[in-house]
């Protein structure tokens, strides 16, 4: 079993470290900045930071489910890329937005069509498994014949 | 493995999918009442919407969690049932919120209400692995007895 | 396959029970304060209860994330253990930092730490399922040679 989901876990602790880089960022920034807990408002170079870690943490669960549906019933290797690619793009996200507003719409952009392509991907996997499972029609084996 | 897990997965991505649409909801209010990034407050009907989003994004790694085990040690396709009923409850709590504070609120218990039923199924499940795992017990085949 | 999972599975479940917990703490500190959605200020104990719980939320899909790698890959017991120990510091963050500020550093080190033994957990069990897998090098029958 692990032999199909070891790429997927892998890209999943590397996207906990990155998770865990943003936070210390935050944690970097409120001491900079002088703001201490609960306050989360402050001059607008915090409240890029802040926001830019909210961010990424709301869309961390949504891109660990996609990668695991989209590696399940498409291809692992494949997802796992797509994977690497959208922590790469976070990254660049997370730089540009401590930039400025708008150095973070190139990577936030990319970074969604990233996502979209992993939906289409655990889309196509699904299908393909609901079709030769319940209807009996291998759509792989209807095209190759 | 597949199999146990197809419908489950395929509820996953709609969650995803419905998340992709509240997200969209508020880069529109956004839009619409000139408040950009990173600010966050407003006026009362674009605070509405965003709080909306960010509680759906609070609950959908529990929801996810939750779907999945009791999917794995309930039942796969009741579990994927729930999920459905949670997954259109969320949609009425955003258009209700969107609409008033006090719409909301029937709407958000319905979908703890089906929190709860999957945490009980998950419960269940759990523990009957556990009573025929480590005590031998098969409650199932006791009652059937 | 829920031999292998089922510790995990059962972490999880409490890891959601105490999120929902850490809701109604935020529910009924809205009653106690009269703060009603959208609105999330208000004075710091209020503040600082929606704090602790916006925390434990942001963290609550990098620890079942975690918790399942280290548990498949490395052992599905320490990983539980460890993940009874961090629902056990988050609880302790919560309620410390609902008392005040700074007893909420105490856990929250503590809770961090416990994720950094689960991270160190997950890449040495990928680390040798690597290893083995693709260079053919298995590193405990070495050592044990």
């Amino acid at each position: 079993m692990l032999e199909q989901i070891h790429l997927l876990a892998a890209v999943t602790v590397l996207g906990v470290l990155e998770q865990a880089y943003f936070f210390l960022q935050v944690i970097h920034a409120r001491r900079k900045f002088g703001i201490s807990p609960p306050n989360i408002s402050g001059p607008p170079e915090f409240e890029r930071i802040f926001r830019a870690q909210v961010n990424s943490s709301e869309y961390f669960p949504i891109f660990v489910a996609l990668l695991w549906q989209a590696g399940l019933f498409f291809h692992q290797g494949l997802a796992a890329a797509l994977g690497l690619l959208y922590l790469y793009s976070r990254y660049c996200y997370f730089m540009g937005y401590r930039a400025s507003s708008s150095d973070r719409l190139t990577p936030i952009y990319f970074s969604t069509g990233v996502l979209w392509v992993l939906i289409a991907a655990a889309t196509l996997g699904l299908l393909h498994f609901f079709l030769s499972h319940y209807v009996g029609l291998n759509v792989l084996r209807l095209i190759a014949a």
